[in-house]
């Protein structure tokens, strides 16, 4: 026994001592400034890890709310939520920005299904925003597959009277999943608008993820400027199903494939951004705007997307009050609504801006995930990406190593001059897709204290863009 | 429509440009050789998010094994599988080292209970490794609550006839979840030990975890060297019991605590580290091991502690065949045997190292997890820490930021030498504790990309471990 009780300190004392010491910025590197930043930087992590308020509002709007498409009572009811939110953050005023938004249905649930001789298969699916109904009957056609959009306008006529399967799939070496994304969203965007010229009767694209399951991934599309009888119906099916059908159509390359959809675009709704401030201590008239958008795909319950940019956002504005640190210029929260189906809402707050002659000098959106931090994207002038990079040596031991030039995010984006220092949080983008507008991006995939550190990340970066950032390049020195 | 549609191109576009460019490294910065590894690594990546087996592994391994405590059929039927595999995959040699490892059972489901006005309420517990049973009829005393051994030590003689209650939570404002797990780790270790000799009947520690849930973690305690008839028996409780327990202790200071386990220590058992190797094409005598450890805890599956170790391991020794990449020194693979409690495992490897008069010039383990990748701690002499540390221009692209100094693991520490370079991988931490020594330590738990993020992280560094590294100082130019 002894000889055991040995062997066990001395693997205690291993693990003890394996373990990678907690990192500080060494002091010796930093200015007198620099380490009343490190500080308070330091204060804010603590904050949102000991008296975080993000987790439990996210589980309320998720729970309670769930799913919250533009126009749809549930999107009402999240305007309603972060109004009340806010106001109870204590911020110095609330208010609505009204601003009218597409309104698309789903209708009841959709049906798809061929037969080979293997038998009957039924596809998840579930149509893509935007996209008009099947006739009630639904459509039944021949299945011709492609993997781009390039090679569907190649097809040209060979396309009419056939379902057209979009199967191009995420390249999966890239290690920002966001990346492999882009190189196959236009499939889903403009699938219909390349096939509907063509003739085709309906479209399927197999959906935008990383993985292989059985869940379908919504998201917009759109038919572009061809007339209204060329529109199909576009629908997403999952990955499984799209390699499974795939390899059928090797073998079967005349099935017939069915699905139906009773979706339908109804008149534009009213709906609002939700705006809360605390007002500058030096310099009001300046403002930082952070924000991330409250509504979201009606199929799952929009935790990751944009739940917890949502909440994170609004954390910022609370660890600051919480912790007594005024913000010098003001610091403006806003809830974007529309993000997934028009950014309505962000172009209407940009409208304002300009129309009241604001003068924002930076913004932060968290749109992409409440996962792990990983940095910023910086999307400003020479001399502000220069500063912003600086702080590197202030972030890093909270995980924040990528500083790198890149977007900001479609809320805040249409805010971008020269003048103007817009900056986008990257959370780890690793399972992001995994959940991404499906019925699975719920509540219970969101790590609580990933969340926080996430808002922290983002209060760190708004404290250093506060102190430092002037509307004006040369910066403050 | 076509305001419509121009808005969501716009946003589209938006999103494509606000996307992080895919990071490669910049060829101005690399010499010639450094572009070849650059290549080589990004083979590496590629092919373990392609073709990379580890998922598919570790799923066989948690879901048709599963737990698989040191002396337990499944731990046995955890060699047998290892054994296969190292085969499947085509290493050059396999074999067994055998090893007799304590054996302990855990017995039947533990119960635990007390009653307040409020009523009766049921504990979640379990027992901790080594602890020794309760009488058949259960304990029933009194509680005192402590914080920390130094505590209890302080308490002395009040301890008598009571139940001790350590309750230390983790510093979760600690960004490394295990510094947080190194600052409570010693109540449960040692907390029996301590109490033990002041004549304490039981011991319940609240379970190492950022979270606040229901799930009891084990894990290994010690007697130390206090005569038998002082040994109490230990368990863990949740973490939300011992909020509540708190709570209610501060209301009723008298209520009596009952909780009952069956556990036992039986004789050591036969047991076996599984090993095999790619031999070396030009030093075959120096050797760098990689490894984790197979043995798990029996609650769960042993899925992020540590199938994924032992799966990114030998996907390590995959990849190099994959492409066709032949280690200059001789690459080992090494499932340990009994890292959980007792490390008895990793002290035979090294004992045999040393009479067999192996030469060994680098390790590295994985037992963090299997999250997504953040970097390696080394633990080598100076010059070989500098060489590594070199590194970081190649390794960052892929979220490697971490190489700082620090331990490796409890499994390839006994090598521990001037001119051994050993290396520990360091997945993110932040949720690793959720499940940490849990019933739910499952396989569902393990992200496919994150997981094979891993492999080829590891995979890498040991490319260029095996290319820069020579067994002594100074290092080959």
């Amino acid at each position: 026994m002894k000889k055991i009780t040995f062997l066990f300190l001395t693997s205690l004392f291993i693990l003890s001592c394996n373990q990678k010491q907690e990192k500080v910025v060494d002091s010796n590197l930093l200015s007198s400034e620099e380490k009343i930043d490190s500080t308070s930087i330091k204060t804010l992590f603590n904050s949102a890890l000991t008296e975080g308020k993000s987790y439990e509002w996210l589980r309320d709007l998720t729970k309670n709310i769930g799913g919250r498409l533009s126009g749809s009572p549930e999107a009402a009811k999240a305007v309603e939520w972060g109004t009340k939110l806010m106001n109870e953050v204590g911020l110095d005023s609330v208010w609505l920005q009204p601003v009218m938004v597409p309104h698309w249905v789903r209708g009841e649930k959709e049906i798809a299904t061929y037969t080979t001789d293997g038998g009957q298969k039924n596809v998840p699916i579930c149509a893509l925003g935007f996209s008009i109904a099947t006739p009630e009957s639904g459509i039944l056609a021949e299945v011709i597959e492609v993997k781009s959009l390039e090679e569907a306008e190649e097809m040209g006529e060979k396309l009419r009277d056939k379902i057209v399967f979009f199967n191009g799939a995420f390249d999966n070496t890239l290690i920002n999943t966001f990346q492999a994304y882009g190189g196959c969203v236009g499939q889903r965007y403009s699938g219909a608008r390349v096939c509907g010229k063509f003739g085709a009767k309906g479209v399927i694209v197999r959906s935008m993820t990383n993985v292989i399951d059985d869940n379908p991934h919504t998201g917009t599309m759109s038919y572009g400027d061809i007339p209204i009888e060329q529109y199909t119906p576009t629908a997403a099916i999952s990955s499984r199903a799209a390699e499974i059908l795939s390899a059928d159509l090797k073998q079967y390359p005349n099935l017939k494939f069915y699905f139906k959809q009773s979706c339908k675009t109804l008149p534009d709704a009213p709906s609002f951004n939700v705006v809360g401030q605390i007002t500058g201590s030096e310099t009001p008239e300046n403002i930082m705007v952070v924000g991330g958008h409250l509504d979201s795909w009606d199929l799952g319950e929009g935790a990751h997307d944009d739940g917890t940019g949502i909440v994170q956002s609004l954390e910022v504005a609370y660890l600051f009050k919480k912790n007594n640190i005024k913000p010098k210029n003001t610091l403006r929260v806003v809830f974007f609504m529309n993000e997934e189906n028009g950014t309505r809402g962000a172009k209407k707050y940009a409208e304002l801006a300009k129309l009241n002659k604001e003068n924002h000098i930076g913004g932060l959106e968290s749109d992409a995930g409440g996962h792990t931090p990983r940095g910023f994207t910086i999307d400003a002038n020479a001399v502000n990406t220069k500063l912003l990079q600086s702080w590197k040596k202030l972030l890093s031991p909270y995980g924040l190593h990528d500083l790198d030039k890149g977007g900001s995010g479609a809320d805040i984006s249409p805010l971008k001059d020269d003048n103007v220092t817009l900056v986008g949080y990257r959370p780890d983008s690793q399972r992001y897709f995994d959940y991404h507008h499906t019925s699975i991006d719920t509540f219970d995939k969101v790590n609580k204290r990933e969340l926080e550190l996430g808002s922290a990340s983002m209060a760190s970066i708004i404290y250093l863009m506060d102190k430092y950032l002037y509307k004006n390049t040369p910066v403050k020195p």
